[in-house]
Protein backbone atom coordinates (compact mmCIF):
# COMPACT_ATOMS: atom_id res chain seq x y z
CA UNK A 1 0.00 0.00 0.00
CA UNK A 2 1.62 2.77 -1.20
CA UNK A 3 0.21 6.60 0.61
CA UNK A 4 0.19 8.97 -2.48
CA UNK A 5 0.98 7.98 -6.56
CA UNK A 6 2.16 11.20 -8.26
CA UNK A 7 1.50 10.62 -12.11
CA UNK A 8 3.81 13.15 -14.58
CA UNK A 9 1.50 13.05 -17.62
CA UNK A 10 -2.29 12.12 -17.53
CA UNK A 11 -2.71 10.50 -20.52
CA UNK A 12 -3.76 6.89 -21.71
CA UNK A 13 -0.84 5.04 -20.33
CA UNK A 14 -0.68 7.37 -16.98
CA UNK A 15 -4.23 7.48 -16.61
CA UNK A 16 -4.47 3.72 -16.71
CA UNK A 17 -1.51 3.37 -14.53
CA UNK A 18 -3.56 5.52 -11.72
CA UNK A 19 -7.33 4.11 -12.15
CA UNK A 20 -5.62 0.57 -11.73
CA UNK A 21 -3.78 1.04 -8.83
CA UNK A 22 -6.98 2.34 -7.13
CA UNK A 23 -8.71 -0.26 -8.32
CA UNK A 24 -6.95 -2.83 -6.46
CA UNK A 25 -6.59 -0.23 -3.74
CA UNK A 26 -2.94 0.08 -4.17
CA UNK A 27 -2.95 3.82 -2.87
CA UNK A 28 -4.55 6.27 -0.80
CA UNK A 29 -4.09 9.39 -2.80
CA UNK A 30 -3.75 10.10 -6.36
CA UNK A 31 -2.13 13.03 -7.92
CA UNK A 32 -0.72 14.10 -11.18
CA UNK A 33 0.41 16.52 -13.66
CA UNK A 34 0.53 17.28 -17.28
CA UNK A 35 2.17 19.17 -20.32
CA UNK A 36 -1.27 21.42 -20.47
CA UNK A 37 -3.48 22.25 -17.25
CA UNK A 38 -6.38 21.48 -19.06
CA UNK A 39 -5.36 17.69 -19.21
CA UNK A 40 -4.81 17.19 -15.74
CA UNK A 41 -8.22 18.61 -15.11
CA UNK A 42 -9.68 17.10 -17.46
CA UNK A 43 -7.74 13.97 -15.10
CA UNK A 44 -9.37 15.33 -12.05
CA UNK A 45 -12.90 15.29 -13.58
CA UNK A 46 -12.63 11.75 -14.74
CA UNK A 47 -11.97 10.49 -11.75
CA UNK A 48 -8.58 9.27 -12.55
CA UNK A 49 -6.18 11.46 -9.63
CA UNK A 50 -7.67 13.16 -6.90
CA UNK A 51 -5.49 16.58 -8.09
CA UNK A 52 -4.72 18.47 -10.26
CA UNK A 53 -1.05 20.33 -9.69
CA UNK A 54 0.78 22.88 -11.78
CA UNK A 55 4.33 20.88 -12.30
CA UNK A 56 6.44 17.96 -11.69
CA UNK A 57 8.00 19.28 -8.43
CA UNK A 58 4.76 19.85 -6.60
CA UNK A 59 3.49 16.15 -8.19
CA UNK A 60 6.60 14.92 -6.20
CA UNK A 61 5.78 16.42 -2.96
CA UNK A 62 4.37 13.46 -0.93
CA UNK A 63 4.52 10.83 -3.45
CA UNK A 64 5.97 7.35 -2.66
CA UNK A 65 5.28 6.55 -6.15
CA UNK A 66 5.60 8.07 -9.01
CA UNK A 67 5.01 7.01 -12.94
CA UNK A 68 6.46 9.60 -15.50
CA UNK A 69 4.19 9.16 -18.34
CA UNK A 70 5.30 11.29 -20.75
CA UNK A 71 6.30 11.12 -24.50
CA UNK A 72 10.00 9.29 -24.98
CA UNK A 73 11.62 12.58 -26.05
CA UNK A 74 10.44 14.39 -22.59
CA UNK A 75 12.24 12.09 -20.46
CA UNK A 76 15.43 14.29 -19.79
CA UNK A 77 14.06 17.27 -19.01
CA UNK A 78 11.08 15.56 -16.45
CA UNK A 79 13.63 13.52 -14.85
CA UNK A 80 15.54 17.24 -14.25
CA UNK A 81 12.39 18.63 -13.02
CA UNK A 82 11.82 15.72 -10.11
CA UNK A 83 15.85 15.40 -9.34
CA UNK A 84 15.93 17.90 -6.53
CA UNK A 85 12.37 16.57 -5.17
CA UNK A 86 13.42 13.29 -5.19
CA UNK A 87 13.57 11.48 -2.13
CA UNK A 88 15.74 7.98 -0.80
CA UNK A 89 12.29 6.34 -0.53
CA UNK A 90 10.46 6.77 -3.39
CA UNK A 91 9.72 4.52 -5.87
CA UNK A 92 10.34 6.22 -9.44
CA UNK A 93 9.07 4.52 -12.81
CA UNK A 94 8.64 5.76 -16.47
CA UNK A 95 6.79 3.94 -18.78
CA UNK A 96 8.59 4.47 -22.15
CA UNK A 97 8.41 2.10 -24.81
CA UNK A 98 12.45 2.57 -25.85
CA UNK A 99 15.23 2.14 -22.80
CA UNK A 100 18.50 2.84 -23.89
CA UNK A 101 17.88 6.71 -24.03
CA UNK A 102 15.97 6.65 -21.11
CA UNK A 103 18.56 4.70 -19.16
CA UNK A 104 21.56 7.28 -20.39
CA UNK A 105 19.02 10.18 -19.30
CA UNK A 106 18.20 9.45 -15.73
CA UNK A 107 21.91 8.07 -15.02
CA UNK A 108 23.09 12.07 -16.59
CA UNK A 109 20.48 13.69 -14.68
CA UNK A 110 19.63 11.85 -11.38
CA UNK A 111 23.09 11.12 -10.91
CA UNK A 112 23.72 9.78 -7.10
CA UNK A 113 19.94 9.58 -6.94
CA UNK A 114 19.87 7.49 -10.15
CA UNK A 115 19.02 4.33 -7.60
CA UNK A 116 15.74 5.56 -7.01
CA UNK A 117 14.63 4.63 -10.43
CA UNK A 118 13.42 2.13 -12.04
CA UNK A 119 12.96 1.67 -15.50
CA UNK A 120 9.92 0.26 -16.84
CA UNK A 121 7.81 -0.63 -20.56
CA UNK A 122 4.79 -2.04 -20.10
CA UNK A 123 3.59 -3.48 -23.28
CA UNK A 124 0.38 -2.06 -23.93
CA UNK A 125 -1.82 0.26 -25.31
CA UNK A 126 -4.38 1.84 -27.99
CA UNK A 127 -4.41 3.32 -30.97
CA UNK A 128 -6.49 6.02 -29.15
CA UNK A 129 -4.31 7.84 -26.79
CA UNK A 130 -5.50 10.46 -23.94
CA UNK A 131 -6.96 10.00 -20.41
CA UNK A 132 -10.48 9.76 -22.04
CA UNK A 133 -9.43 6.18 -23.02
CA UNK A 134 -7.94 5.22 -19.37
CA UNK A 135 -8.94 1.75 -18.66
CA UNK A 136 -8.03 -0.05 -15.20
CA UNK A 137 -7.55 -2.86 -16.83
CA UNK A 138 -4.91 -2.10 -19.41
CA UNK A 139 -2.28 -3.76 -18.12
CA UNK A 140 -3.32 -6.75 -17.40
CA UNK A 141 -2.06 -10.37 -18.47
CA UNK A 142 0.27 -7.93 -20.56
CA UNK A 143 3.86 -7.89 -19.86
CA UNK A 144 6.08 -5.41 -18.04
CA UNK A 145 9.92 -4.83 -18.54
CA UNK A 146 12.05 -4.03 -16.13
CA UNK A 147 15.81 -2.43 -17.08
CA UNK A 148 17.56 -1.69 -13.97
CA UNK A 149 20.69 0.14 -13.99
CA UNK A 150 23.83 -1.46 -12.20
CA UNK A 151 22.72 1.36 -9.14
CA UNK A 152 19.08 0.87 -9.04
CA UNK A 153 18.88 -0.09 -5.70
CA UNK A 154 16.78 -3.77 -5.72
CA UNK A 155 14.15 -3.66 -2.94
CA UNK A 156 12.52 -1.11 -5.38
CA UNK A 157 13.18 -3.19 -8.23
CA UNK A 158 11.03 -5.49 -5.90
CA UNK A 159 8.71 -3.04 -5.15
CA UNK A 160 8.16 -2.24 -8.88
CA UNK A 161 7.46 -5.84 -9.56
CA UNK A 162 5.39 -6.29 -6.64
CA UNK A 163 3.40 -3.11 -8.30
CA UNK A 164 2.82 -4.30 -12.05
CA UNK A 165 2.24 -7.65 -10.92
CA UNK A 166 -0.92 -6.80 -8.63
CA UNK A 167 -2.31 -4.85 -11.01
CA UNK A 168 -2.25 -7.78 -13.65
CA UNK A 169 1.10 -7.81 -15.44
CA UNK A 170 3.89 -10.55 -16.03
CA UNK A 171 6.92 -8.97 -14.97
CA UNK A 172 10.98 -9.43 -16.08
CA UNK A 173 14.20 -7.74 -16.41
CA UNK A 174 16.65 -7.57 -18.82
CA UNK A 175 19.38 -5.12 -20.05
CA UNK A 176 18.31 -1.84 -22.05
CA UNK A 177 20.50 -2.60 -25.16
CA UNK A 178 18.70 -6.16 -25.53
CA UNK A 179 15.39 -4.80 -24.88
CA UNK A 180 15.34 -1.94 -27.73
CA UNK A 181 16.38 -4.34 -30.11
CA UNK A 182 13.92 -6.91 -29.23
CA UNK A 183 11.42 -4.37 -29.46
CA UNK A 184 12.38 -2.63 -32.72
CA UNK A 185 12.31 -6.17 -33.86
CA UNK A 186 8.91 -6.66 -32.70
CA UNK A 187 6.84 -3.83 -32.51
CA UNK A 188 8.95 -0.37 -34.13
CA UNK A 189 9.36 -1.87 -37.05
CA UNK A 190 6.08 -3.61 -37.66
CA UNK A 191 4.75 0.57 -36.90
CA UNK A 192 7.13 1.31 -39.47
CA UNK A 193 5.67 -1.14 -42.30
CA UNK A 194 2.07 -0.39 -41.32
CA UNK A 195 2.70 3.41 -41.11
CA UNK A 196 4.51 2.63 -45.01
CA UNK A 197 2.26 0.47 -46.08
CA UNK A 198 -0.57 2.92 -45.53
CA UNK A 199 1.38 5.73 -47.16
CA UNK A 200 2.05 3.63 -50.13
CA UNK A 201 -1.77 3.06 -50.16
CA UNK A 202 -2.77 6.90 -50.13
CA UNK A 203 0.48 8.02 -52.60
CA UNK A 204 -1.14 5.86 -55.59
CA UNK A 205 -4.56 7.29 -58.40
CA UNK A 206 -7.37 4.88 -57.35
CA UNK A 207 -6.58 5.02 -53.42
CA UNK A 208 -10.34 5.91 -52.46
CA UNK A 209 -11.48 2.84 -54.32
CA UNK A 210 -8.95 0.80 -53.21
CA UNK A 211 -9.94 1.74 -49.46
CA UNK A 212 -13.22 0.60 -50.01
CA UNK A 213 -12.80 -2.82 -51.19
CA UNK A 214 -10.26 -3.57 -48.20
CA UNK A 215 -11.33 -6.19 -45.61
CA UNK A 216 -10.61 -7.82 -42.78
CA UNK A 217 -7.17 -8.74 -43.09
CA UNK A 218 -6.26 -5.36 -43.90
CA UNK A 219 -8.03 -4.09 -41.16
CA UNK A 220 -6.21 -5.96 -38.44
CA UNK A 221 -2.48 -5.47 -40.58
CA UNK A 222 -2.94 -1.46 -40.64
CA UNK A 223 -4.28 -1.44 -37.46
CA UNK A 224 -1.35 0.12 -35.80
CA UNK A 225 -0.48 2.72 -38.44
CA UNK A 226 -3.34 4.86 -36.57
CA UNK A 227 -1.28 4.57 -34.03
CA UNK A 228 -0.01 8.39 -32.16
CA UNK A 229 2.67 10.58 -34.67
CA UNK A 230 4.30 12.17 -31.66
CA UNK A 231 4.90 9.26 -29.65
CA UNK A 232 5.81 7.53 -32.64
CA UNK A 233 8.16 9.91 -33.86
CA UNK A 234 9.81 9.50 -30.71
CA UNK A 235 9.94 5.94 -30.19
CA UNK A 236 11.75 5.62 -33.96
CA UNK A 237 13.96 8.68 -33.21
CA UNK A 238 15.52 7.45 -30.40
CA UNK A 239 15.96 3.53 -31.14
CA UNK A 240 16.68 4.28 -34.85
CA UNK A 241 19.86 2.21 -35.25
CA UNK A 242 18.46 -1.16 -34.05
CA UNK A 243 15.05 0.07 -36.23
CA UNK A 244 16.90 0.20 -39.44
CA UNK A 245 19.02 -2.85 -38.89
CA UNK A 246 15.41 -4.83 -38.60
CA UNK A 247 14.40 -2.84 -41.97
CA UNK A 248 17.17 -4.02 -43.20
CA UNK A 249 16.59 -7.76 -42.70
CA UNK A 250 12.86 -7.33 -43.28
CA UNK A 251 13.97 -5.81 -46.92
CA UNK A 252 15.92 -9.29 -47.81
CA UNK A 253 13.11 -10.98 -46.39
CA UNK A 254 10.96 -9.08 -48.93
CA UNK A 255 13.29 -9.40 -51.69
CA UNK A 256 13.46 -13.31 -51.36
CA UNK A 257 9.15 -12.93 -52.41
CA UNK A 258 9.98 -10.36 -55.33
CA UNK A 259 12.50 -12.98 -56.99
CA UNK A 260 10.43 -15.80 -56.14
CA UNK A 261 7.36 -14.10 -58.28
CA UNK A 262 9.29 -12.09 -60.98
CA UNK A 263 10.76 -16.22 -61.65
CA UNK A 264 7.46 -17.33 -60.90
CA UNK A 265 8.58 -20.39 -59.12
CA UNK A 266 5.73 -21.64 -57.20
CA UNK A 267 7.84 -23.54 -54.93
CA UNK A 268 9.60 -21.18 -53.99
CA UNK A 269 7.11 -19.13 -53.27
CA UNK A 270 5.25 -21.67 -50.97
CA UNK A 271 8.24 -22.40 -49.55
CA UNK A 272 8.51 -18.63 -47.96
CA UNK A 273 4.99 -18.57 -47.06
CA UNK A 274 5.11 -21.93 -45.40
CA UNK A 275 8.00 -20.72 -43.20
CA UNK A 276 6.50 -17.51 -42.03
CA UNK A 277 2.50 -19.39 -41.59
CA UNK A 278 4.24 -22.07 -40.20
CA UNK A 279 5.84 -19.71 -37.53
CA UNK A 280 2.88 -17.35 -36.86
CA UNK A 281 0.68 -20.25 -36.10
CA UNK A 282 2.69 -21.63 -33.07
CA UNK A 283 3.34 -18.14 -31.85
CA UNK A 284 0.91 -16.94 -28.99
CA UNK A 285 1.06 -14.28 -27.14
CA UNK A 286 2.74 -14.18 -23.73
CA UNK A 287 0.87 -13.09 -20.37
CA UNK A 288 -0.92 -14.94 -17.23
CA UNK A 289 -3.49 -15.58 -19.67
CA UNK A 290 -1.60 -16.64 -22.48
CA UNK A 291 0.66 -20.64 -23.15
CA UNK A 292 3.16 -18.79 -21.86
CA UNK A 293 6.07 -19.89 -20.78
CA UNK A 294 8.38 -17.22 -19.49
CA UNK A 295 9.61 -16.96 -16.17
CA UNK B 1 -34.74 -21.55 -53.96
CA UNK B 2 -32.71 -23.15 -55.87
CA UNK B 3 -33.20 -27.05 -56.22
CA UNK B 4 -29.75 -28.19 -55.50
CA UNK B 5 -26.61 -27.02 -54.83
CA UNK B 6 -23.53 -28.59 -55.61
CA UNK B 7 -19.82 -27.12 -54.07
CA UNK B 8 -16.97 -28.62 -55.81
CA UNK B 9 -14.33 -28.26 -53.26
CA UNK B 10 -15.34 -28.57 -49.58
CA UNK B 11 -13.35 -26.97 -47.68
CA UNK B 12 -13.65 -23.18 -45.54
CA UNK B 13 -15.24 -21.17 -48.38
CA UNK B 14 -17.08 -23.77 -49.96
CA UNK B 15 -18.61 -25.38 -46.38
CA UNK B 16 -19.50 -22.19 -45.33
CA UNK B 17 -21.44 -21.05 -48.47
CA UNK B 18 -23.30 -23.95 -48.12
CA UNK B 19 -24.18 -23.78 -44.19
CA UNK B 20 -25.16 -19.97 -45.42
CA UNK B 21 -27.73 -21.29 -48.39
CA UNK B 22 -28.88 -24.05 -45.93
CA UNK B 23 -29.23 -21.84 -43.15
CA UNK B 24 -31.33 -19.28 -44.74
CA UNK B 25 -33.59 -21.95 -46.42
CA UNK B 26 -32.45 -20.75 -49.88
CA UNK B 27 -31.50 -24.37 -51.24
CA UNK B 28 -33.38 -27.76 -50.69
CA UNK B 29 -30.69 -29.89 -51.29
CA UNK B 30 -26.63 -29.82 -50.94
CA UNK B 31 -24.07 -31.96 -52.84
CA UNK B 32 -20.23 -31.83 -52.93
CA UNK B 33 -17.12 -32.98 -53.90
CA UNK B 34 -13.47 -32.62 -52.99
CA UNK B 35 -10.11 -32.93 -54.28
CA UNK B 36 -9.81 -36.27 -51.86
CA UNK B 37 -12.67 -38.69 -50.85
CA UNK B 38 -12.24 -38.19 -47.24
CA UNK B 39 -12.65 -34.54 -47.25
CA UNK B 40 -15.78 -34.54 -48.86
CA UNK B 41 -17.02 -37.38 -46.20
CA UNK B 42 -16.25 -35.08 -43.26
CA UNK B 43 -18.50 -32.75 -45.10
CA UNK B 44 -21.12 -34.75 -45.19
CA UNK B 45 -20.17 -36.27 -41.43
CA UNK B 46 -20.62 -32.42 -40.43
CA UNK B 47 -24.11 -32.10 -42.25
CA UNK B 48 -22.02 -29.20 -44.10
CA UNK B 49 -23.04 -31.10 -47.59
CA UNK B 50 -26.02 -34.43 -48.01
CA UNK B 51 -24.36 -36.01 -50.63
CA UNK B 52 -20.66 -36.40 -50.93
CA UNK B 53 -19.69 -37.21 -54.88
CA UNK B 54 -16.61 -38.77 -56.19
CA UNK B 55 -16.63 -35.68 -59.62
CA UNK B 56 -16.94 -32.63 -60.09
CA UNK B 57 -19.30 -34.16 -63.26
CA UNK B 58 -21.20 -35.68 -60.55
CA UNK B 59 -21.95 -32.72 -58.88
CA UNK B 60 -23.30 -30.70 -61.67
CA UNK B 61 -25.96 -33.23 -62.32
CA UNK B 62 -28.86 -32.07 -61.06
CA UNK B 63 -27.31 -28.76 -59.99
CA UNK B 64 -28.80 -25.54 -60.48
CA UNK B 65 -26.27 -23.62 -58.27
CA UNK B 66 -22.85 -24.73 -58.49
CA UNK B 67 -20.03 -23.00 -56.19
CA UNK B 68 -16.21 -23.64 -57.54
CA UNK B 69 -14.61 -23.42 -54.55
CA UNK B 70 -11.13 -24.62 -55.09
CA UNK B 71 -7.67 -23.06 -55.05
CA UNK B 72 -6.86 -20.48 -57.75
CA UNK B 73 -4.30 -23.27 -59.82
CA UNK B 74 -7.19 -25.83 -59.86
CA UNK B 75 -9.73 -23.50 -61.54
CA UNK B 76 -9.12 -24.37 -65.33
CA UNK B 77 -9.16 -27.92 -64.56
CA UNK B 78 -12.08 -28.10 -62.54
CA UNK B 79 -14.06 -25.98 -65.36
CA UNK B 80 -12.99 -28.67 -67.95
CA UNK B 81 -14.04 -31.07 -65.82
CA UNK B 82 -17.58 -29.31 -65.30
CA UNK B 83 -18.11 -28.12 -68.68
CA UNK B 84 -19.70 -30.95 -70.68
CA UNK B 85 -22.02 -31.07 -67.97
CA UNK B 86 -22.88 -27.49 -67.66
CA UNK B 87 -26.62 -26.74 -68.68
CA UNK B 88 -28.10 -23.04 -69.65
CA UNK B 89 -29.51 -22.90 -66.40
CA UNK B 90 -27.46 -23.38 -64.33
CA UNK B 91 -25.47 -20.30 -61.92
CA UNK B 92 -22.18 -21.13 -62.38
CA UNK B 93 -19.84 -19.38 -59.69
CA UNK B 94 -16.36 -19.44 -58.14
CA UNK B 95 -15.19 -17.79 -55.31
CA UNK B 96 -11.15 -17.07 -56.39
CA UNK B 97 -9.76 -14.05 -55.32
CA UNK B 98 -8.02 -13.64 -58.17
CA UNK B 99 -9.90 -12.88 -61.09
CA UNK B 100 -7.98 -12.15 -64.57
CA UNK B 101 -6.97 -15.60 -64.70
CA UNK B 102 -10.13 -16.89 -63.74
CA UNK B 103 -11.85 -15.31 -66.52
CA UNK B 104 -9.36 -16.31 -69.48
CA UNK B 105 -9.30 -19.58 -68.06
CA UNK B 106 -13.57 -19.39 -68.25
CA UNK B 107 -12.82 -18.06 -71.90
CA UNK B 108 -10.82 -20.58 -73.11
CA UNK B 109 -12.33 -23.72 -71.62
CA UNK B 110 -15.70 -22.98 -71.28
CA UNK B 111 -16.07 -20.95 -74.92
CA UNK B 112 -19.23 -20.99 -75.96
CA UNK B 113 -20.85 -22.03 -72.41
CA UNK B 114 -19.18 -19.30 -70.70
CA UNK B 115 -22.25 -17.26 -70.13
CA UNK B 116 -23.43 -19.33 -67.48
CA UNK B 117 -20.01 -18.43 -64.99
CA UNK B 118 -20.19 -15.64 -62.92
CA UNK B 119 -17.15 -14.72 -61.59
CA UNK B 120 -16.85 -14.02 -57.79
CA UNK B 121 -14.78 -12.61 -54.88
CA UNK B 122 -15.98 -13.20 -51.77
CA UNK B 123 -13.62 -11.11 -48.97
CA UNK B 124 -14.09 -13.17 -46.47
CA UNK B 125 -11.71 -15.56 -44.97
CA UNK B 126 -10.00 -16.84 -42.19
CA UNK B 127 -6.46 -18.12 -41.26
CA UNK B 128 -8.11 -21.18 -40.13
CA UNK B 129 -8.56 -23.68 -43.61
CA UNK B 130 -11.11 -26.73 -44.01
CA UNK B 131 -14.34 -27.23 -43.18
CA UNK B 132 -14.09 -28.26 -39.74
CA UNK B 133 -13.83 -23.96 -39.57
CA UNK B 134 -17.35 -23.32 -41.64
CA UNK B 135 -19.42 -20.94 -40.78
CA UNK B 136 -22.88 -20.02 -42.29
CA UNK B 137 -22.20 -16.09 -40.93
CA UNK B 138 -18.86 -16.11 -42.67
CA UNK B 139 -19.90 -13.82 -45.69
CA UNK B 140 -21.59 -11.76 -43.57
CA UNK B 141 -21.44 -8.10 -43.60
CA UNK B 142 -18.81 -9.15 -46.22
CA UNK B 143 -17.93 -7.41 -49.57
CA UNK B 144 -18.34 -10.15 -52.90
CA UNK B 145 -17.33 -8.60 -55.94
CA UNK B 146 -18.55 -9.99 -59.31
CA UNK B 147 -16.40 -9.70 -62.36
CA UNK B 148 -18.43 -10.88 -65.12
CA UNK B 149 -17.57 -11.12 -68.76
CA UNK B 150 -19.25 -9.16 -71.68
CA UNK B 151 -20.46 -12.30 -72.75
CA UNK B 152 -22.15 -13.45 -68.88
CA UNK B 153 -25.57 -13.81 -68.91
CA UNK B 154 -27.47 -10.74 -67.04
CA UNK B 155 -30.39 -12.67 -65.16
CA UNK B 156 -27.37 -15.13 -63.93
CA UNK B 157 -25.38 -12.04 -62.67
CA UNK B 158 -28.67 -10.58 -61.12
CA UNK B 159 -29.24 -14.43 -59.63
CA UNK B 160 -25.55 -14.08 -58.04
CA UNK B 161 -26.09 -11.22 -56.47
CA UNK B 162 -29.40 -12.14 -55.48
CA UNK B 163 -27.89 -15.23 -53.54
CA UNK B 164 -25.26 -13.40 -52.49
CA UNK B 165 -27.19 -10.94 -50.54
CA UNK B 166 -29.58 -13.25 -48.96
CA UNK B 167 -26.92 -14.40 -47.10
CA UNK B 168 -25.69 -11.33 -45.92
CA UNK B 169 -22.93 -9.90 -48.15
CA UNK B 170 -23.12 -6.77 -50.21
CA UNK B 171 -22.13 -6.98 -53.63
CA UNK B 172 -20.49 -5.06 -56.30
CA UNK B 173 -19.59 -5.73 -59.90
CA UNK B 174 -16.08 -4.34 -61.50
CA UNK B 175 -13.76 -5.53 -64.08
CA UNK B 176 -11.18 -8.06 -63.93
CA UNK B 177 -8.27 -6.22 -64.39
CA UNK B 178 -9.53 -3.15 -62.34
CA UNK B 179 -10.30 -6.45 -59.09
CA UNK B 180 -6.85 -7.60 -59.39
CA UNK B 181 -5.16 -4.35 -59.16
CA UNK B 182 -7.02 -2.91 -56.16
CA UNK B 183 -6.72 -6.69 -54.41
CA UNK B 184 -3.16 -6.21 -54.81
CA UNK B 185 -3.08 -3.38 -53.12
CA UNK B 186 -5.55 -3.84 -50.03
CA UNK B 187 -4.48 -7.87 -50.08
CA UNK B 188 -2.15 -9.26 -51.84
CA UNK B 189 0.56 -7.08 -50.65
CA UNK B 190 0.02 -7.23 -47.02
CA UNK B 191 0.07 -10.76 -46.95
CA UNK B 192 3.30 -10.24 -48.38
CA UNK B 193 4.45 -8.40 -46.16
CA UNK B 194 3.22 -9.80 -43.24
CA UNK B 195 5.02 -13.00 -44.32
CA UNK B 196 8.27 -11.40 -45.57
CA UNK B 197 8.51 -9.86 -42.47
CA UNK B 198 7.37 -13.28 -39.83
CA UNK B 199 10.50 -14.73 -42.34
CA UNK B 200 12.73 -11.25 -41.17
CA UNK B 201 12.05 -12.02 -37.27
CA UNK B 202 12.41 -16.22 -37.45
CA UNK B 203 15.78 -15.63 -39.45
CA UNK B 204 17.35 -13.77 -36.96
CA UNK B 205 19.49 -14.95 -33.66
CA UNK B 206 17.26 -14.57 -30.57
CA UNK B 207 13.72 -15.09 -32.69
CA UNK B 208 12.64 -17.35 -29.98
CA UNK B 209 13.21 -14.57 -27.18
CA UNK B 210 12.02 -11.81 -29.60
CA UNK B 211 8.74 -13.64 -30.19
CA UNK B 212 8.52 -13.88 -26.36
CA UNK B 213 7.92 -9.95 -26.10
CA UNK B 214 5.69 -9.79 -28.93
CA UNK B 215 2.36 -7.91 -28.21
CA UNK B 216 -1.22 -6.90 -29.25
CA UNK B 217 0.37 -5.22 -32.10
CA UNK B 218 2.59 -7.64 -33.19
CA UNK B 219 -0.26 -10.53 -32.67
CA UNK B 220 -2.84 -8.13 -35.05
CA UNK B 221 -0.08 -7.03 -37.65
CA UNK B 222 1.27 -10.70 -38.34
CA UNK B 223 -2.51 -12.35 -38.33
CA UNK B 224 -2.82 -13.37 -41.59
CA UNK B 225 0.55 -14.53 -41.74
CA UNK B 226 -0.67 -17.71 -40.79
CA UNK B 227 -3.02 -17.89 -44.11
CA UNK B 228 -2.59 -20.84 -46.20
CA UNK B 229 0.98 -21.42 -48.20
CA UNK B 230 -0.57 -23.50 -51.67
CA UNK B 231 -3.93 -20.92 -51.73
CA UNK B 232 -1.45 -17.59 -51.19
CA UNK B 233 1.18 -19.60 -53.29
CA UNK B 234 -1.58 -19.53 -56.03
CA UNK B 235 -3.14 -16.11 -55.30
CA UNK B 236 0.35 -14.67 -55.74
CA UNK B 237 1.76 -16.65 -58.54
CA UNK B 238 -1.33 -15.47 -60.69
CA UNK B 239 -1.55 -12.31 -59.48
CA UNK B 240 2.12 -11.25 -59.59
CA UNK B 241 2.55 -8.18 -61.92
CA UNK B 242 -0.06 -6.60 -59.93
CA UNK B 243 1.77 -7.34 -56.78
CA UNK B 244 5.36 -6.44 -57.76
CA UNK B 245 4.08 -3.05 -58.70
CA UNK B 246 3.02 -2.96 -55.28
CA UNK B 247 5.91 -3.94 -54.06
CA UNK B 248 7.79 -1.22 -55.96
CA UNK B 249 5.50 1.57 -54.43
CA UNK B 250 5.74 -0.02 -50.93
CA UNK B 251 9.47 0.03 -51.01
CA UNK B 252 9.90 3.68 -51.68
CA UNK B 253 7.17 4.77 -49.15
CA UNK B 254 9.72 2.66 -46.77
CA UNK B 255 12.49 4.20 -48.16
CA UNK B 256 10.87 7.59 -46.78
CA UNK B 257 11.20 6.31 -43.29
CA UNK B 258 14.33 4.78 -42.97
CA UNK B 259 15.69 8.59 -44.90
CA UNK B 260 13.93 10.14 -42.29
CA UNK B 261 15.44 8.08 -39.72
CA UNK B 262 18.83 8.15 -41.11
CA UNK B 263 19.29 11.87 -40.85
CA UNK B 264 17.22 12.20 -37.58
CA UNK B 265 14.73 14.33 -39.24
CA UNK B 266 11.99 14.32 -36.66
CA UNK B 267 9.32 16.78 -38.47
CA UNK B 268 10.00 14.34 -41.75
CA UNK B 269 9.25 11.25 -39.25
CA UNK B 270 6.65 12.83 -37.48
CA UNK B 271 5.11 13.93 -41.15
CA UNK B 272 5.00 10.75 -42.30
CA UNK B 273 3.71 8.71 -39.67
CA UNK B 274 0.81 11.45 -38.77
CA UNK B 275 -0.57 11.30 -43.06
CA UNK B 276 -0.78 7.22 -42.23
CA UNK B 277 -2.05 7.73 -39.04
CA UNK B 278 -4.63 10.28 -39.86
CA UNK B 279 -5.69 7.86 -43.33
CA UNK B 280 -5.91 4.96 -41.24
CA UNK B 281 -8.38 6.82 -38.70
CA UNK B 282 -10.54 7.82 -41.55
CA UNK B 283 -10.98 4.46 -42.86
CA UNK B 284 -13.61 2.08 -41.58
CA UNK B 285 -14.10 -1.37 -43.31
CA UNK B 286 -16.98 -1.41 -45.81
CA UNK B 287 -20.43 -3.62 -45.44
CA UNK B 288 -23.84 -3.13 -44.14
CA UNK B 289 -22.60 -3.06 -40.73
CA UNK B 290 -19.55 -0.21 -41.21
CA UNK B 291 -20.34 3.15 -42.21
CA UNK B 292 -20.12 2.47 -45.82
CA UNK B 293 -21.50 4.39 -48.71
CA UNK B 294 -20.65 1.41 -51.50
CA UNK B 295 -23.50 1.65 -53.97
Amino acid sequence: MFEQLGVIGCGLIGGSFALAMRQRGLVRRVVGCAKSASSADRARQLGVIDLALASPAQVMAGSDIVLLAVPVSATAATLQAVRDALGPGVLLMDAGSTKRDVVDAARRVLRERVGSFVPAHPIAGKESSGVEHADAALFDRRQVILTPLPQTRPDLVERATRVWTAIGAQVSTMAPEQHDAAFAAVSHLPHVLAFAYFNAILGQPGSREMLALAGPGFRDFTRIAASDPTIWRDILGANREEVLKQSQRFRQALEAFETAMKTDNGDALEALIRGAAQGRSRWHIQGHGGSGTRG
